[in-house]
């Protein structure tokens, strides 16, 4: 049993209305010296395979389905 | 500048529509061998304070706003 992370942001440029407005909230709630905040979407995903097997598969499931490749990056990480 | 990534995950038993269904379209398109698939919500973050400051920031952050500790369970990385 493999397990798997899959991580998908958005790229560089990108606009990401969720980490701008988390951001500000946070400001509003008297947060300092936030920087930055970027929203990520992840998978934690089981796979009954190897773990080679289960990182090739996560990276067929992000060109299939879970990733928008003109806006996102995606990254598969064995755990 | 500390960076972190804070994860906010469901608890265990609280239902996972949005990976519930990410499985099974997983598998109407033909992946096999998937287990179980959990959604993850991840904010990475940049600080201007102290590596220790920022855990300490981000754990208030989730109690705060970002995390339903009803259904949620957070964590703070520092990267």
């Amino acid at each position: 049993m493999a397990r798997i992370e899959i991580r998908i942001e958005l790229k560089k440029g990108v606009a990401d209305p969720e980490g701008k407005n988390t951001m500000k909230t946070l400001e509003s709630l008297g947060f300092e010296g936030v920087k930055s905040v970027s929203s990520v979407k992840v998978f934690d995903m089981e796979l009954d395979m190897s773990e080679e097997d289960a990182k090739k598969a996560g990276e067929e499931m992000c060109r299939k389905l879970l990733a928008n490749p003109v806006i996102q990056n995606y990254k598969v990480i064995v755990r």
